[in-house]
């Protein structure tokens, strides 16, 4: 095979900068076409999330690509959730019953300047920033860009053009217009929107709240969540329902209906976020939206990935790691079929499209989890029981959350039907009284895989998995 | 309230004429504007399904109007499906147990000209023919058309605009493209497609095959059916992949594959399809998508009704019924909030959409039931059960298809959720052996109930629904 054919990646953000360091380390010729400016030159980061929740699928892809001490630097642990009551009361909720399980909080410019940096250390890989993709003709392996220093629009031909430009990708908007094939789409969006602010670090420096986890403060029609970034900072998010509720962003439209909604809701997080009214009307409100599509590619010549493919709401902390983990699965089928486009293009997208429709799924699920059932007693006792199962049998349980979160090698469709089912099996057992919760933890081991295993033999049987 | 507004219908298919009808009953003035010529005056129904199956919840839509007796004349009833294996050997499936339950095929020609014709005994609805709406412009709530006549645009004013324009509407594309508000989007395609063919009637004018049944050859990657018209022939579907399998419609280009193709499995059907080869070449080939959206209004000006809001594929034989029935809840919905049409869309929408939803995705389960499962031992054992349930118990036993297609009264939703779980409920007994299919029908009757209950209860707990 030819490795001097010439690969075009639309979009330099993290996906596209770990698939450009990746083929560079195979060989290729890669150009990165990039429509912001350099991160590495510029501070901001407006309009994006400052920090994002790393786990071990995105730790998994940092390992393939040999990065993986470098990035520890960069990261926060996170080891639980701290639920946040409405008259200020913590409860601290680990992630997991096994130690070494825990998930990140690190900055996204941070990371994508480290992998633009190492990947252009290969010679064959470039990046061009301020150049924005306007559309691509998939039939000719072609895209226009404009060029947002000269200002003047360009074409440039390649050999195979993999588009990793986000949800509004500008490769998956050509398939949609051009009608050239059936192309399925969808556009889910909540019925919330979010907005950042911020916690800033005290006046030495340290941190407010506990660094060491993620702040949930769950108020089942809305919800505000903090992650710590390397400063002593905290980002802040709120996300809150467009038009529904006595407070919406809609009608949050002076200073003293958010401190009135703020202090009502999230006194202890109040006192902390000097910052609130001026970040509340200077900061974006933005729409929380899913998107599916298929197929990703057309004949060898062109490819979706990471967002551009399948973006997700955040409510997993799951859509970096998903687009990471897209590169790892795309890497493995270069193994297979290195050579042919199409069958790489094909056999790639057969094989993860169900992984990431399931995590779109799983992600608005937690939504409402996040909200509401992390307060309900019964959600409460089986997150305990879980807890005690992965800590005393850490080979032999795994609870959905472990299963999305850490384990790296199920994938996200096989621990969506796994987790289900043993989310139903123990609420069930819960509320039907069948589990002495006093009893040996062994014995109530083997109900649980018993009951899951009865769950996803009936939904066999009923052909629903 | 003031019934003098000008209401302003685009599209004057099935839905969109039944609702000028019901608003012309309620004393409205309506203007329809539908892009084909007048039905009544020509004979051609290219592209679309000559016949169409009417169940109960159509008839009741054509009862609120009136018209229930008139449309009997249109009506083919079909009591069952009579499924054709590949040798040729032909096996009864009925729709129902009772006797009183069963679809019918029916013209949509002559039940839209109808429509049209008792729509336009009121005074104040009027109909324009060859009119094709380009855009609609919801903030000023104008539409532009295309008169095919004259060949030139115009832009026509109104109070109210809703759109009954069918799966490509111009008004969702308006939605989609102005880009104004969030707008939840999907189109969803199968990776089959559907063509359109016939058995015509013999040289007496008679039915070649059974005429009250629609007949199936599933053969679990493809499927052909039959419905029965009033002049002794039959609309013939054939639905088959595009490009998968060792047959399919991108391989299917000579006259010989075709007949080979249907020589090896529709060898009966063959036999009776003597315009076969010509027809397969003449008749396009359409694909099977889904449609969903929201919201389907915007404001008080403009809203979207039938397919053009909800467009399904064709396998539970309710796309029809549902657009009907669409109209009969707006209808009620009417009576309680008349006047003030920005709270009657919203409370149409906020009822509507959940059994829209269910019904699309009905329709999808069935495409794989009428492939394969009816060929399945358990399913028919199950489906040997409930007829006998139905027969014997016609108060107290309803199967998922009696839910969804003889219970006018459950929503769809209802219908998919209780049916499911009975479906679920009756598989898992028979598969475990738990259910002596001799014993008494009322202990099993009861044994049925039971489960069907726990497997909601269990799914409730769960959060599942």
């Amino acid at each position: 095979m030819n490795k001097q054919q010439n690969i075009l990646i639309i979009g330099g953000g993290l996906c596209g900068s770990l698939l450009a360091l990746r083929l560079g380390q195979r060989g290729y010729r890669v150009s990165v076409y990039e429509m912001r400016p350099d991160i590495r030159q510029v501070n901001t980061d407006s309009g994006r999330s400052i920090n994002l929740a790393l786990s071990d699928r995105g730790k998994k892809a940092m390992k393939l690509v040999g990065i993986e001490e470098q990035i520890k630097a960069f990261c926060v642990p996170m080891t639980g959730r701290i639920l946040h009551d409405v008259s200020g009361k913590t409860m601290f909720s680990a992630y997991s019953g096994r130690e070494n399980e825990f998930i990140n909080s690190i900055s996204r410019g941070q990371l994508n300047a480290l992998l633009i940096d190492e990947a252009e250390k290969h010679k064959y890989v470039s990046f061009y920033f301020n150049k924005k993709c306007l559309s691509v003709d998939f039939e000719k392996t072609t895209a226009l860009f404009k060029d947002y220093d000269t200002k003047k629009e360009f074409i440039e031909d390649a050999d195979v053009i993999i588009a990793t430009d986000g949800a509004g990708s500008a490769l998956r908007k050509s398939y949609f217009t051009a009608r050239k094939f059936l192309f399925s789409y969808s556009q889910d969006y909540l019925t919330h929107g979010y907005k950042e602010l911020s916690i800033p670090a005290d006046k030495n420096g340290g941190y407010q709240i506990d660094k060491n986890a993620l702040h949930i403060w769950g108020r089942e029609d809305f919800m505000l969540i903090a992650l710590p970034n390397l400063d002593g900072s905290f980002t802040v998010t709120l996300f809150l329902s467009y038009d529904e509720g006595d407070y919406n962003f809609n009608n949050l439209t002076t200073k003293e209906r958010v401190l009135e909604f703020f202090d009502k809701y999230f006194k202890d997080a109040l006192e902390i976020m000097p910052n609130l009214a001026e970040e509340f009307f200077k900061n974006p409100t933005s729409p929380l939206g899913t998107i599916r599509c298929s197929p990703w590619h057309y004949k060898g010549n062109t490819l979706l990935m990471g967002d551009a493919a399948h973006a997700i709401v955040p409510f997993y902390g799951q859509g970096m790691n998903a687009s990471l983990e897209d590169i790892v699965e795309f890497d493995q089928v270069l193994d297979n079929h290195q050579g042919d486009w199409e069958t790489v293009f094909k056999t790639y997208e057969a094989s993860r499209r169900k992984d990431t429709n399931a995590i779109a799924d799983l992600a608005i699920d937690n939504f409402h989890e996040m909200k509401g059932h992390v307060n309900s007693d019964i959600f409460r006792q089986k997150r305990a029981l879980e807890m005690a199962l992965e800590k005393h049998f850490p080979l032999k349980y795994a609870s959905k959350y472990s299963l999305v979160t850490f384990n790296e090698d199920v994938g996200y469709r096989e621990a969506m039907i796994r987790g289900r089912a043993q989310d139903k099996a123990i609420l069930n057992m819960i509320a039907d009284g069948d589990l002495d919760l006093k009893a040996d933890l062994e014995s109530i081991l083997k109900k649980v895989l018993k009951a899951t295993e009865a769950v996803l033999e009936d939904d066999k049987i009923a052909g629903f998995n």
